[in-house]
C-alpha cells in the first residue's frame, strides 16, 4: 500500500490538475516548491509562505518545501535534526518537506574545488560518493542506502535517490555508463526501501537521467518507471545545455513518465520552462531562483525579471507589478524597495524574494485553474 | 487646542500608566518604540509587530515607531517621501511615527571623521549644524525651523527639536552654553511651530540637556518646561557617562517634568534603565539595541543577555526563554537558532530581533498592568 495518494481531476493535452496527500497533509499540483536549502528559505520566516496575508486573499498557502541534504548532513548534522524531533519541528514546518540525496551538492561542490595536490575533494563509484567537508575538509561518503537512512533522519517526507548527474557534453557512452549506475543504485535504494518503508516518514522518488540523449532517456524512463512506487523525477535538466535541448528533453520524457504518479522535474523553476513543461505533464517544480533574484535585488514581472537598484525606479511610485497581490505588491512601491535596495536594507531582499516565491506559486495556480476550467474531467 | 491627548489612568509612585492619542490613534504608556532608522526595522517586516501570531497573543501591538531624520533627509530624502505620501505610506506603517530632528546624527557622525586638511565633517551655531553628507561628501545644513519642516515633509506624529547633545566630561561652562542654544533654538522652533501647527500632522517635543550637571538639568527643565505644549524628552543621557551618572540625571529629572505630559527619555533601551526611568515618572522608550543585538547574534534573558553562537547552545533544544509568548520562543529552540547563527542564515537575526524587540515590549507591558493593577487610580 503506498503512502501517497494521487488524484488527477482534470487533464488538459499532457497537462494535470491533480492532488497529492501524504502522511496526513496534502498538496495541489502543479505545484511549485520553494528551496529552503539549510531548514529555512532564504530571508523568510516560514509562516508568511502559509499567510493569506503575505502570499495573497487569493492563492492556497504553499505547502511543500525542499531542504538540501548534502548541506544539513554536515551542518548541524542529521543526528542533531532527529534528536530535535525532525526536520518539520525543527524549522517549524506545518507542511511537507522533500529532501534530494545530498548527492549532486557532494560531487559537484567537491569537483569544483582541489586537493594540494591538484585532486578533487570528491570521488565516485558504483556504491558512494566520497567527498570533503566544504566546511572543514573532513571525508564523508553518501552510500545509496546511507542516504535513504540520513533523509528518514531528518523525517523528509519525499526522499530522492542517489543519482549519478552527469554534465552535459560527455560523451554519449560516458551518459550510459552514468545512466546504468543511476539505475544499479536505485534498485538498491528501493530494495532498501522495501524493507524500511512502513517505519519511514517518507516515500522514495527515483531520477530519471540521461542527458541530452533521447534515447538514453527512454531508456532510463522505461527502468524507473519500473521501481516508482511513488512518484517519479527527472533531473540532469538545465545544468548547462542550451535552452532548446532542455525543452526537448521536457517534451520527450514528460509524456513517457508513469500516467499516475506525480512528476517532479528536478531544478527547473522559471516563468518560462514550468509552464511548458506542465504542459507537457510535469507536476512539480523546485528551484532556488527566486529567492536568489531576489536577494540580488531582481523581481520578476511578465516581461522577465527586472532589477529594483535600476535608477529609473527611484522616484517610482508604482507598484513591482500589476498583476499581483502580494503583500510586497500590494503595499509598497518601486522607490521604496529600490531606496531599501541602496540602502542595503535586508527587508528589501525580503520583500523581493516573497514576491518572486508567489510570483511562481501564482503562475502554476494559474495553470492549475485552466486546467481544471477547460480541461478534461477524470 | 492641542492635538495629542494623554490620559494618566493610575500611578505608583512616579510611575504613570496612560494613553497618548494623536492623529486618530493611540498608543498607551509606559511604552518602548522600536527605532526604524531608515523607514525599516532591521531585518523585519514591519506588520508582524502588529500581528499577535508574532508578538504573542497576550500583548497589544506595537502602535509608534521612530525613524532617523538624518538618515532619511539624506537618502531617499525628504521631498521623496513627501511625494511618496508621507513616511507611513512609503513603509506602509499603520502606527504613529517620532522622529528625531537629524542634528544628533549630523554632528556626531561629521565629528567622528575629518577632511583631508583635518577639518572635522561637521559644525554648529546658534543656527545651524552643518555637515558633510556620509555618502557623497556634499555639504548640508540643518536648521532649528528647517528641520521642523522636513519632520513635517516626512509626515511625522512626534517631532524632537534640534537641540545639542554635549558630550560626556567638558566644562559646567561648555555644557550651560550648550544648553541655553538648545533653549534658544527650541523657542526659535516653537515660534515656527506657532505658525504651521494647523498646517503639519505633527507634534513637537523640546529635548532638555544639561548633561550630568543636575543644576542645568532643573534649569533646562524649567525653561522648557514652559514650551512644551505636547510632551518633553530628555537627551544626553547614556551618551558615555557612568550608569551612576545615568540613573541620577533619570532619578532627578523625571519627576520634575510636566506631570500632565507625556515624558520621553530618549535612546535609553534596555532592561536594567527601562524599569528605572518608568519609576521615576519617565513614559517613552526608543533604543536601537533589541535590533543591533539581534542582528549579532544576542538575545535577552532575565539574566540579561546571551549569545546563541556559545557551543553549549549547538544541541540545546530548550526555547531561548521561559516566559516570553513571543513567535521566535514559541517555535524554535536554541540549537536551531545556534544553526542559523552558524551558517549566517538571515532567519537567525529576524527571529533574535523580533524576540528582543518584543522582550521590551512585554517588560514595559508587565511595569504597565502593575501600575493599573496595584496603584492609585487617576
Amino acid at each position: 500500500m503506498s503512502k501517497l495518494q494521487f488524484t488527477i481531476h482534470a487533464t488538459k493535452w499532457h497537462a494535470r490538475a491533480g492532488t497529492v496527500t501524504l502522511n496526513g497533509k496534502t498538496f495541489q499540483t502543479p505545484c511549485f516548491m520553494p528551496v529552503g536549502t539549510k531548514a529555512t528559505i532564504k530571508w523568510l520566516i516560514l509562516d508568511i509562505l502559509r499567510d493569506p496575508h503575505y502570499i495573497g486573499e487569493d492563492l492556497p498557502p504553499i505547502d511543500i518545501i525542499l531542504a538540501n541534504t548534502y548541506h544539513l548532513y554536515l551542518r548541524p548534522g542529521s543526528k542533531l535534526i532527529k534528536e530535535a524531533g525532525g526536520l518539520h519541528k525543527f524549522e517549524n514546518w506545518p507542511g511537507l518537506i522533500l529532501t534530494d540525496s545530498g548527492g549532486f551538492q557532494a560531487f559537484s561542490l567537491g569537483l569544483s574545488k582541489t586537493t594540494k595536490s591538484g585532486k578533487p575533494l570528491a570521488s565516485l563509484s558504483e556504491d558512494w560518493v566520497k567527498f570533503k567537508s566544504i566546511h572543514d575538509g573532513a571525508f564523508h561518503m553518501f552510500t545509496p542506502e546511507g542516504t535513504v537512512d540520513i533523509q528518514a533522519e531528518f523525517g523528509s517526507d519525499i526522499m530522492m535517490v542517489l543519482d549519478v548527474c552527469s554534465p552535459p557534453g560527455i560523451s554519449d557512452k560516458k551518459f550510459r555508463r552514468q545512466m546504468q549506475m543511476t539505475h544499479r543504485r536505485a534498485k538498491r535504494q528501493y530494495d532498501h526501501m522495501e524493507k524500511v518503508y512502513d517505519k519511514v516518514n517518507g516515500v522514495l522518488f527515483p531520477i530519471v537521467q540521461g542527458g541530452t540523449n533521447l534515447e538514453l532517456r527512454k531508456e532510463s524512463v522505461e527502468f524507473l518507471s519500473k521501481l516508482a512506487k511513488d512518484g517519479i523525477a527527472v533531473g540532469g535538466v538545465s545544468v548547462g545545455e542550451p535552452q532548446e535541448k532542455i525543452q526537448q528533453v521536457i517534451e520527450f520524457t514528460g509524456p513517457k513518465l508513469p500516467k499516475e504518479k506525480p512528476r517532479y522535474l528536478m531544478g527547473i523553476g522559471d516563468p518560462i520552462n514550468i509552464p511548458y513543461a506542465i504542459a507537457n505533464g510535469f507536476d512539480m517544480f523546485d528551484c532556488v531562483l527566486p529567492t536568489r533574484l531576489g536577494r540580488h535585488g531582481m523581481f520578476y514581472t511578465d516581461q522577465w525579471y527586472q532589477k529594483i537598484g535600476w535608477a529609473k525606479f527611484k522616484n517610482d511610485h508604482s507598484k513591482l507589478t500589476e498583476n499581483c497581490n502580494c503583500y510586497t505588491c500590494r503595499n509598497f512601491s518601486k522607490a521604496y524597495l529600490h531606496h531599501l535596495h541602496k540602502e542595503r536594507e535586508m527587508l528589501g531582499a525580503s520583500l523581493l524574494s516573497l514576491h518572486n516565491i508567489v510570483y511562481l506559486h501564482r503562475l502554476v495556480q494559474n495553470i492549475r485553474e485552466d486546467i481544471l476550467a477547460t480541461g478534461t474531467t477524470t
